[in-house]
């Protein structure tokens, strides 16, 4: 415990071609780790958007200090805009659809509409994001059973709103770009954990194949093996990240 | 454990004029218990506001049958707009603003200053009620200290932020909104966890006396000594409510 976690420096596959064509400068500025699901969240709607802006890694156990001074609590995803900083990955996502308003909308124009949206992103966040961290946790083999079932109940809850092809129906979104990174990551709780799409229901297996094979997603990828080395601590139990404390002590993901 | 609290069953004081002044059919619905901090977060913003809406108490250990028809989750605040039902305090104050776009805005203009708060929102949420329930819930005179140290350190980095009078300066906003109901309540910890406003520093306590004496606050706020006999169960730990059971079990606040 304490020690920090080793993470490979930087992006692979997919996802560094993509980084390598976002080196140039821009307004807005996008901290990333290439490894964290919720930098993908804000990463995916940035490529859907087709926003500019500049990729820069962040070592997450060696801040820089520019960094660190434009976003002390120095946490990524983080976007440094016209020089000042924002962070939170839903929140980032949001600011992209107000600041730039002529690009393809991923909240619907309905009040109401909208407030579904960012119900069911809520519920992806507090009960999907965190049922999956315990998930992986979970040592003992009566914890991950229950770990399990409390995954698949809060799958199958999200599961149950989905209109396809995505969650609101013809067009991709918020709530479907909140919960891709879980999806994308669901290989390894399968391998691991004994996690099963199909035992999820309600076409959740058909919409996850969806969901993983969306352009934006695919991008925004790296290699498979990576992603898994760099959960082995958290399937170990040893990741230091804030999320893995936070759920180990019992917190809101931070 | 597993009794149901025992709850005053309406609004009293200057809450209660308010709820009488709603008793009227309209096409908006609010599913209010009188007591909750969350609640009061979603009333200050309709009265804000001005929206026409029906007050509807929700006696939250004898839900009724069309409450739990429309919101299965059961929690108050709820919202139901042309027989449809929206819920989460924080998300209903955005429709609020979406959805009655020629009402006083709450959130500002501009796309950067709009994440900006929605950021301090979220710490509210996260850092803020959270550490105020934990500080309530505590009974070891050390828990206590340290709740009381965490609940100062919350406070301090939102007050760091605020621009006086209110969060964003002159006009009040969604984060004095979502801050309000805990401002309005720290007479509890004062009195029975050694609490003192003075001690935040960062001007705090002139801010703080600005919100609890905000128009809106005010109208949306019962007695004392029935706010405070609310949450002696909290003080002796033996709260049941759902945020009470999240917090002592060490998950977000759902």
């Amino acid at each position: 415990m304490g020690t920090p976690d080793k993470v490979f420096p930087h992006a692979t596959g997919e996802a560094l071609k993509t980084v390598n064509k976002h080196s140039q400068p821009q307004d807005l500025v996008f901290y990333s780790g290439w490894f964290c699901p919720y930098v993908q969240r804000t990463w995916i709607a940035l490529e859907e958007k087709g926003i500019a802006y500049e990729y820069k890694e962040v070592d997450p156990y060696r801040k820089e200090k520019h960094f660190l001074d434009i976003n002390p609590k120095g946490l990524v995803p983080a976007v440094e805009y016209h020089g000042k900083p924002l962070y939170e990955s839903l929140i980032l996502c949001e600011f992209l659809e107000d600041a730039f308003p002529s690009t393809p909308r991923l909240l619907p124009a309905d009040p109401f509409a909208r407030a579904h949206s960012r119900l069911w992103m809520d519920h992806i966040s507090k009960a999907i994001a965190s049922a999956f961290i315990r998930l992986l946790q979970a040592q003992d083999p009566d914890k991950q059973t229950a770990a399990l079932q409390e995954y698949y109940k809060a799958l199958r809850i999200l599961a149950d709103q989905v209109k396809a092809p995505y969650f609101g129906g013809e067009d991709w979104g918020l709530v479907d770009t909140a919960v891709a990174p879980w999806i994308a990551r669901d290989f390894v709780v399968e391998k691991h954990r004994g996690f099963k799409r199909e035992n999820v229901g309600r076409n959740w297996e058909e919409y996850a194949k969806r969901v993983e094979s969306r352009e934006s997603v695919l991008r925004t990828m790296s290699d498979r093996e990576r992603v898994e080395q760099n959960i082995r601590r958290y399937l170990r139990d040893e990741a230091q990240s804030e999320a893995a404390k936070a759920v180990r002590a019992g917190r809101p993901v931070p």
